[in-house]
C-alpha cells in the first residue's frame, strides 16, 4: 500500500487547505485507489489559523466584534487552544485586519489599521490567556502594528502632543509614544508572533516597497510609507522597547505590514511561523513514513522559496529523503527557484486557457484532475525500463 | 544516454509540428542535457503536409494561384515528391480550401468550395504526375468534393439542366451529374487520399453534423447540409461511380468535408492517413530504439483516440512497449479516453490563467516549460524507492 502525504496550503480566495487536500486526494485515488493518504492541510498564520489550531488541539473559537482595517466594525474571533500547558490564545490578525476585509475601493495601505488586533489581544487577556500566539499573514494593513499598540493603551503623539490618528501614513508625524497606558497584563503574558522571517519592516526589502503595491499603494505612497515606518521604528525603540530585535530589519519585523515590529517592541518573540504552527499537526511523523509527498499553493514563483508552505513541506520532507511534488494554479516568475528548496517537481493544474475567475471557481475540480494527471506522469517514470531509469538518474543527478 | 523520441503534431494556428518538436526538445534538454532526441514532427494530411513530404523525400513545391474556399483567388501550392517510383504529387487540400483561408465572417459551410482542389489536381497532372496523393485535414469546406469534380470537368445540373453552382448547400438541387467532361488523364492516374477513417459523409456521425458547427453552421444549416450531402452521394453513385466504397458511410468518405467521397467516386483509394504518411518519416524505427516518447497536440480530448496524431504515435509506440507522454494546450472533454489508446499520461502546458490568444502567441515558450516540468514529474517516479515503485506499479497495474 502506497503512503502519500498531502500537505497543501489553502488557495487564497478560492479553497481552504482542507478543501485543497481533499481535492488532491480524490485525484490520487482515481489512479491508486487503495493508497494510504495522510491529509495534512497546512496553515501559515493567515486566514484559518485560529480555527485550525482550535480544531487540532481540541480548543474553541471565541467570537468578538472588533474594529476592522478601515475602521468599521467587523465580526471577528480568536481561539483558545485545548491541551496541557498555560492557557493559550490564538489571535489571527487576518480575522480582524485581513486584506479580505478591505473593500477593493478602499485599498489605501497608508490608512488601514491593526487596531482590531489590539482589541483581540485585550479580549484574549480578558479570557485569561497566559500565552498569546499571534498569527500573521493575509494582512490588509501596513501600519507597523501602530493600531494594535493604540488599542492596547499606547498614545501616539505628534509634535504638539495630539494623537496622530490611525494608519501607517500618520506615523510620518509621530513625535513620541506615551506607553504609560499600555495594558499592564501584557508584562506578565507570553506573546509569540508566528511570522515569515523573510518579511522586514524597512528599506529595499521592506514591507512598504514589497507589499505596499499589493495592498493598493502607488510607488510614491510606498516611498512615503517606508519613511513613516522607519520613523515608527526609531520612536518605538526609544520610547517603548525593541525586545532585542532590530525593529527596522530584524527577521519578521515586516510581518503583516509591520505588526511584527510593533509587537516585538512590546516584548513579543518573533518566531518562524512553521516552527510554531507545524508542531500541532504532526507533519514530520507523517512525512517520515511516506512514499511520496504532494504539496500545493495557489502560485509557485520566486516567493515560494522564501518561507511559503510548499518550501517548508519540501524542506522537512528532505530530512527523510522523500520525493516532493507541488501543484499550483499559477506557475509564476522564477518558479524554477523552487527546485532549490527541495521541491523536486511542480506542475500547473490548469487544463486549458481559462480566466482567473473560472480558474478560482473550478479550483477543486482542476486540483483533482491535475493531481490525477501529475500522478500518471510520475507513474510513467516507474514504467521506464531499469536501464533507462539509470540513464536518466545519472543525467539528472 | 537517454533516447527520447519527440513526435508531435503541429498546434493549429499557432506552431508547426517542427516548431512544436523543437520547443519540446529545448525543455527536455534543460533537464537531461545529453539526451539523444529524435525529432519527428508529424503531419496528418492537413496544413504543412505537402511541404513536409517534399522535404522528407527530396522533392519540391510548385506554386499555383487557385480558387480559394470562398471563391477568391489564393496563393497555393502542391508538391512533387523526390525518390524512386512513379512521379508522385502531393495535393494538400488545406493549401487551397483550408479553414484558415475562410475569413471569420464568411464561415458558411454551405457555400465554401473545393474547386481549388480540382485545379491543383489538374496542375499536378500537367506536371506529369502518375500518382497523386491528396492530403485531407484542416478543411474549410463541406461540399463533398463537388467543387473538385466541377474543376475537373464534371457538370452538376439541376432539374432544368442548369449548373447548380458551388458549395454544399447547392447540392440539394442536384438532379444529375454529367461526367463526360472529366479530365481523361484521371483514368490512368493513381489517386490516393490520406484521410481520417473516422470521418463519414452522412448521418449522425456525418461531416455536416460533426464538423458543420466548427465551420460556422447553425443546427438548421447542418441538417440541410446533411440532406444535401446524402443526395450528392446518391447521384454520384448513380452517375459517376463509387470506387467500391459506400459513399455515405464508408471510412474516410467524410474527410475534409466530404472530399473523400467525391474523390472515391472518381476511383481514388481512401487510405488511413498515417499508413500513407508516416512511412516517409521513419517513425517506427526511431520508436523501437527509444526509452521514452513525447507527443503533443493542441488539444487532448474525446477526438484524440479517433485517429489523431498522439493516438497514432501511442499505438505504434506500444508495439515496442514504450512509455508515451502527451503534452497539450487544452485538456478537453473526455480526455481520459486517451488513456485507452496507449497514451500513458498527458498534461497541459499552461502555466497560469491566460486567454486563448496569449496561450497561442506564447505557445513555444509554454511548450518548452511544460515539457521541462512534465519530465521532472516523470523523473520523480524514478526517484521513488524501489519498494514504493513496486507498490505503485501493483496498484496501477
Amino acid at each position: 500500500m502506497l503512503r502519500i502525504v498531502v500537505a497543501p496550503s489553502g488557495f487564497k480566495e478560492s479553497l481552504t487547505a482542507e478543501e485543497v487536500a481533499e481535492a488532491i486526494a480524490r485525484g490520487v485515488r482515481r489512479v491508486v485507489p487503495d493508497a494510504a493518504i495522510d491529509m495534512v492541510p497546512l496553515i501559515d498564520g493567515g486566514e484559518g489559523t485560529a480555527a485550525a489550531l482550535a480544531q487540532a488541539t481540541g480548543g474553541h473559537l471565541v467570537k468578538r466584534v472588533t474594529t476592522g482595517p478601515t475602521g468599521e466594525r467587523v465580526r471577528s474571533h480568536f481561539a483558545i487552544m485545548g491541551g496541557p500547558g498555560p492557557r493559550t490564545a490564538v489571535v489571527e490578525m487576518a480575522a480582524t485586519a485581513g486584506l479580505r476585509l478591505v473593500p477593493g475601493d478602499e485599498r489605501d495601505p497608508g490608512r488601514t489599521t491593526t487596531y482590531g488586533v489590539g482589541e483581540l489581544i485585550t479580549a484574549a487577556l480578558d479570557a485569561g490567556a497566559r500565552r498569546i500566539l499571534v498569527g500573521c499573514g493575509d494582512s490588509g494593513t501596513s501600519d507597523g502594528g501602530a493600531g494594535a499598540l493604540q488599542a492596547l493603551g499606547a498614545r501616539l503623539q505628534d509634535a504638539g502632543g495630539a494623537e496622530i490618528g490611525r494608519g501607517g501614513a500618520a506615523l510620518a508625524r509621530l513625535h513620541r509614544i506615551d506607553p504609560a497606558g499600555l495594558d499592564p497584563r501584557l508584562s506578565r503574558t507570553e506573546l509569540l508572533v508566528a511570522c515569515n522571517p523573510w518579511n522586514l519592516l524597512c528599506g529595499e526589502s521592506g514591507v512598504a516597497r514589497v507589499f505596499g503595491p499589493q495592498k493598493g499603494a502607488t510607488p510614491e505612497q510606498a516611498e512615503l510609507l517606508d519613511k513613516a515606518l522607519c520613523r515608527w521604528a526609531d520612536v518605538l525603540e526609544r520610547d517603548v522597547g525593541h525586545g532585542g530585535v532590530d525593529l527596522r530589519t530584524g527577521p519578521g519585523t515586516g510581518a503583516s505590514g509591520g505588526l511584527g515590529a510593533g509587537l516585538a517592541a512590546l516584548g513579543a518573540r518573533l518566531l518562524p511561523r512553521f516552527d510554531v504552527l507545524l508542531d500541532y499537526v504532526d507533519l514530520d511523523r507523517l512525512l517520515a513514513r511516506s512514499d511520496l509527498v504532494f504539496t500545493a499553493e495557489g502560485a509557485i514563483d520566486f516567493q515560494t522559496s522564501r518561507g511559503k508552505i510548499p518550501a517548508e513541506v519540501a524542506r522537512r520532507a528532505k530530512r527523510y529523503d522523500k520525493p516532493v511534488l507541488a501543484l499550483a494554479g499559477t506557475i509564476g516568475t522564477d518558479a524554477h527557484l523552487a527546485y532549490g528548496c527541495g521541491i523536486d517537481a511542480f506542475t500547473s493544474i490548469l487544463p486549458a486557457p481559462v480566466g482567473l475567475a473560472e480558474a478560482m471557481s473550478r479550483g477543486a475540480e482542476f486540483l483533482s484532475d491535475g493531481a490525477e494527471r501529475a500522478l500518471r506522469v510520475l507513474l510513467l517514470g516507474t514504467y521506464l525500463t531499469s536501464v533507462a531509469r539509470r540513464r536518466l538518474a545519472q543525467a539528472y543527478g
